[in-house]
């Protein structure tokens, strides 16, 4: 049986939608012996790691933390929080994640419009302006970097219309945290998640969240509890806020050692450096890729700089280009999600894969495969 | 900024609730330089893991994986896909896992009836008999291990009553799992759930979980989907057990690789040694503690060999004995838990932490402090 051998991973190049390569330090922080989940040492740790969220948030939100499980489930912690049987809902839809919030949202029993977007473009604001003069939803949901489809969705103006309509604006930044501008305070963003195996480079498993007032608000006038008991805010938050720590689950000791250490890295490369960084790199795949007559998918002024969608070119076989890709030079990228499957791919660029190496090891290995 | 510094935590001896401590060889496993959460290699980490918790669960059960969250996720997922609206559940309650699990089957709306048994003490079948002569309900669950008490729970009367009334049997294991007999199949569980941060002795934020074929059918019975998104496991099994691993979340790479490693442990010593070894140090716990006059919470037969509940004597101040414990010698022992509070003591002996070194450690520690 292939248990019984010691683990022996190839060494991977990460450049799909995530995980990202990781750094060493933050390999061996995660590698430390394991203390308490209520050790005092590991109240501080919880302590810097809301502080560091909150800095990466550019937000003074109290309610910052950690939800101990992956993106997804930060997903389902804003929406299973905010919402209750026959609220209303207005969900963007440009992609999978934005599908993936409608679904849930309907699972909360709330009663869901939908503004939608082709796959590949952005919402247009003025769509959710139509929405919104026919109905007075309880929150407007959208994806900021739409990880299916590579599109960056301005979020600004909808925040605005969403805050005039008296909604709270709930935003999914799963992939543009700590890779591009995400503004929580200056948004007026009233809930947020991200996951850590993206631009933040930590492993994945946890999401970073982060409410404002109004949210907190909206969660204490609740007529009934949320239906899931470990996303329930109430609970969870004395955990992460209380003045005494109260129990409420175990803590991923080991993964949160390995996140403290992946902020301190975010944040000793300073914010706006890292985002250059990552715009730099764009640039420069972008530069490489269009060289051997690829396309990207996004129209200019929409693309993210840590997801490149480009467009398969006719004759190139997806499965067999993306193993070869792996088998002979270790690279990873992803393929396409739902209905762009077989029709994209998605290059990532994110964290510590965002760096000039990682393109000419991409652009390298492709031109060499494709004789491009 | 106390994040400013590089982590640089104390040398824990981590004898509470769990953490355990976790083995050099789990921390090197987890540390691996990460790869893709779709990489053919990963799914074979996934197969192997299958593979060793079905052994450890003593169970053929194809549906056996791992959800990406701490136990209590994993006590959430089997009451979410089993429960719906208006289904009738029996929880039996000891202590606090089994209050929580009644709190969560209330939020599936299920109609709940307890059976309860004081702290401290086992649910007598009898107990069980007498509910279900006026009760047809969907499932019975009950905590092997209740962590919150120490109590040992027997099964096999209560799984034959269930199967006889036709309820399908959900068995918290999350501190019995490889720390004593987990008889899945021999003892008819239909779900259950376990941690890996006890008698696993890999980090926190896993959880092992195992279905019946008859909550399969249960399943896919269902009239309603699933409240959880994130624990749907309508989904969740096309990326575990499907033919082609559908993306369903990002899986945590690192603990998996940890987790990976912690059962290659567990397998090598073998369970039934593993068992004798958790029995004997319990033994040897008891024989030093009592020695200086330490009285067990729970009577003999039914205490937890991995977690021992002691009643902490008069004149013996519960907070500043556990702190001058920790500060002083680097030991964690676990506090009394709801109405437990101040009164109990919870000493673990779990996984790597049952050793007779641990208990010595232990002893010798408390013998200097209460001069006893």
């Amino acid at each position: 049986m292939s248990y019984q051998k010691e683990l022996n991973t190839s060494q991977r190049i990460l450049m799909g939608p995530g995980p990202s390569d990781v750094h060493p330090r933050v390999l061996k922080a995660m590698a430390t012996p394991l203390i308490g989940h209520l050790d005092p040492e590991f109240v501080t740790v919880m302590d810097d790691i809301k502080a560091m969220a909150q800095l990466a948030f550019q937000t003074q939100n109290h309610l910052t933390f950690v939800v101990s499980a992956p993106g997804s489930a930060g997903m389902e912690t804003c929406l299973v929080n905010l919402l209750e049987p026959g609220d209303e809902a207005l969900i963007c839809i440009h992609g999978v994640f934005g599908g993936r919030m409608a679904d849930i949202a309907e699972r909360c029993g709330a009663k869901v419009s939908r503004v939608e977007a082709p796959w590949g473009e952005p919402i247009d604001p003025e769509q959710v302006k139509r929405a919104l003069e026919n109905s007075r939803p309880k929150l407007v949901a959208i994806v900021h970097a739409e990880t299916s489809t590579g599109v960056l969705q301005p979020l600004e103006e909808i925040g605005r219309m969403a805050k005039d309509a008296g909604a709270l604006f709930v935003v999914d930044a799963v992939t543009s945290y700590c890779g591009a501008e995400v503004k929580v305070d200056e948004w007026g963003i009233d809930a947020i998640y991200s996951g850590t195996q993206k631009c933040l480079s930590a492993p994945p498993g946890l999401s970073p969240v982060s409410f404002s007032e109004r949210a907190v608000e909206a969660l204490e006038q609740r007529r009934t509890k949320v239906q899931s008991w470990f996303l329930d805010l109430s609970l969870v938050k004395s955990y992460w806020a209380g003045a005494k720590r109260a129990y409420h689950h175990t803590a991923p000791v080991s993964s949160m050692f390995a996140l403290r250490e992946a902020y301190r890295l975010v944040l000793e490369e300073g914010l706006e450096n890292r985002f250059a960084r990552h715009r730099r790199n764009h640039e420069l795949l972008k530069t490489e890729l269009e060289a051997m007559g690829f396309e990207f998918l996004v129209k200019p002024g929409y693309r993210l700089p840590m997801l490149n969608a480009v467009v398969i070119p006719p004759g190139v076989d997806d499965a067999a280009t993306r193993k070869q890709l792996l088998d002979g030079y270790n690279i990873e990228i992803g393929g396409g999600l739902g209905k762009f499957a077989g029709k994209i791919w998605r290059i990532g660029l994110m964290g510590q894969s965002s760096t000039a190496n990682h393109v000419h090891m991409l652009s390298s290995a492709l031109r060499e495969m494709l004789k491009a």
